[in-house]
């Protein structure tokens, strides 16, 4: 699981270090007994005698009845008690902000006010579009007390020195925003921001139960954007200034067409959903009637809906699509060399032709050695996926925080 | 410091952490006080008392005398006592073992039998090669018992759970050799084996005053391949299988020439020592006279000291072999976002007019945000470069086991 280097200077920071293990241990395991958490954490059965009781007075785990042991022998099974508690996501994308309460288990919660989208105007100042996101979860944390974090996400790298955001090729005028101000100050319970691909990395990680004991993992985020969040032992990867896995912004062809971000033939130049627009208008006849007049988004999912319904045609646009994400996904094993590439988000809707042509391009240009040992999966892990990564970043900062972790 | 996360599953665990973490304090630091150690550490001033006696009464670290505190008061200086103690490091590439004795501090040890270079034949097989090597360390193991670590480093990714090199382009049949039989588990002492860039990385880290407080760095080895070790937040990246940094492979051009790895337009088929030697016998007029007949790092060399000289078209190659150097730290920067990159190995011979190349396109094609906060230099690290990678490895692996790196 993805956790910080402690600092455990004192016996109340280690107190609460070695709780987090045991409550994440749980969270991974589900129901388990004593001995199955401490085979889990290496903690001696001791210690975790004294840290369940601590947590069972607490409130966060609780007895729940018999379970079958080592040699026939019974033991007790315990569970996380984090029913009751409640976090909320918040995205950021280029055009919406997407905001829900889910539960500890990453459930969204139903009922009036749970959820909000927010369009963002094209000409629209983002302090206008920060104050309405600050109103809703204002409303939220007032209304429901069992709320103890919140997790956002931002589509690009977040500078945590500065507050802001790193601006690569976004539009309004996101670089004036101090995020740190606006949100991580801003609220009675502790928000926590970061890069919407690295944040989707974390949440394959801890709600994706294909890929939950993953302690490597890529997850390739094929939306309106290109970007990538690098699990590596564990660890979620960051880089110096929040900007590591900038996947988009890599050349595949340094002869190719210049980006904005300054570099030339960069992957978002062929695997953005404007990049699939642009090649549907060009297209003659025309595949996709009125491509012009759609936004990237639709023009991929008309296209995907064509390709689904067996247009032959269409069918190729999405193989070419599927060998630029290919691209990408040989440069991240040289790169990182992780166990799994998941592929997420928009892209992913056009399903087993796109993932083929991925893996084709893969099987052809990876050392085999290396290849034999990489997974390439569509994210299948379904729910609600635009939400799930500023989810997963509150839920595991619950979890590496069990004793403030309880309700307010 | 990279230091992997701490399994703590009972005292004598937190005991050794914690004493490695006042150990590798003093290794940052040298001469300071417990106070000094205390704000460094995190640890209280009651752990730290205990801590430094009992590495005092084990030897491992000495009272050094009056230093300044703070306030004007005097407080006792702590020394790291690592003097007596000496670590192996063994470095194969592909054409030649060099392997050496060094101190704790990263020093080579004067004296017959202290350094040895063993020639690789072209047509030598692994084992035999093995062979000679194992009967050096053994050698000086059993003439050497202040040896306390052995660190080997490979070129290449290394599959600790195979114990085998991932073949990329290598000659010989190194693929046949269990590095982990024939080392790690061969010795009585603990033996490091991991892949040279990574290797390099953390030598960087520990032994050059010029990154040895960076907890994020790549070093981008520019040799006979082209390889790179990244730390983030303090810890190597590895991958899930030791191939993470194979940035020789990954693609600048996904349209350029088939490389043995199976993927089109490898980095490495613009940077490495056999590339630039192409180039050379392409030439026309010849630049360098019977490059045909020349080793690639000997024609490296050839037109390096051409270069120097002020050669016109000596500089040309140098300028064109950095401008390939800069786009691979374009990729190296929107990858990992590290704080700082080092080039290093025989390509950082060529000096100025190399570097001054590659910043030219690193300041044109990041995006200016991101470009602000990065920082390229050549290795001025001198010394014995090409064993401080594995040195690093031992002295690393000494300083997370300090009660173990006790001498025999």
């Amino acid at each position: 699981m993805s956790q910080p280097h402690p600092i455990i200077g004192n016996l109340s920071a280690l107190t609460e270090y070695n709780r987090s293990r045991v409550v994440r241990a749980l969270y991974r395991r589900g129901v388990c007994s004593r001995a199955d958490i401490a085979r889990e954490t290496g903690l001696t059965p001791t210690a975790i005698t004294k840290i369940t009781g601590d947590l069972i007075a607490l409130g966060a785990i609780t007895e729940v009845g018999d379970m079958p042991g080592r040699a026939g022998r019974r033991s007790i099974g315990i569970a996380l008690n984090g029913t009751g508690l409640r976090v909320i996501g918040v995205t950021f994308e280029r055009s919406t902000i997407t905001a829900g309460v889910f539960t500890l288990e990453g459930n969204p919660l139903d009922g009036a006010g749970s959820r909000a989208e927010l369009s963002i105007g094209t000409g629209e100042h983002a302090k206008d579009v920060v104050a309405r996101a600050q109103d809703w979860i204002r409303g939220r944390l007032e209304a429901d007390h069992a709320i103890v974090a919140v997790g956002i996400t931002i589509p690009g790298p977040y500078l945590p020195q500065d507050g802001r955001i790193a601006v690569v090729t976004q539009t309004n005028d996101w670089e004036s925003v101090n995020f740190r101000e606006a949100f991580v100050d801003a609220f009675a319970v502790p928000v926590v921001l970061a890069h919407d691909a690295g944040a989707g990395a974390l949440a394959q990680q801890l709600l994706n139960p294909q890929c939950r004991m993953a302690d490597s993992l890529a997850y390739l985020l094929l939306g309106e954007g290109t970007g990538l969040g690098v699990i590596d032992q564990g660890q979620l990867l960051v880089g110096a200034h929040g900007g590591a896995g900038e996947i988009g912004h890599i050349s595949i062809d340094i002869n190719g067409p210049v980006c904005k971000c300054g570099n030339h033939g960069c992957l978002e130049r062929y695997c953005s959903a404007e990049a699939v627009r642009e090649r549907l208008i060009a297209s003659t006849p025309a595949l996709v009637e009125d491509a012009e007049r759609l936004s990237p988004i639709e023009a991929c999912r008309a296209l995907f809906a064509l390709a689904a319904a067996g247009n032959a045609d269409a069918l190729d646009h999405v193989r070419e699509l599927g060998r630029y994400v290919g691209y990408g996904c040989v440069t991240v094993i040289n790169a990182y060399d992780p166990e799994i590439i998941v592929l997420g988000d928009l892209m992913a809707e056009a399903g087993e032709p796109l993932l083929a042509a991925a893996k084709a391009v893969v099987d052809e240009r990876v050392a085999p050695a290396l290849r034999a040992r990489v997974r390439l999966t569509l994210n299948t892990m379904g729910g609600d996926e635009v939400l799930s990564g500023a989810v997963a970043l509150a839920i595991e900062h619950a979890l590496g925080n069990p004793t403030a972790m309880l309700p307010r």
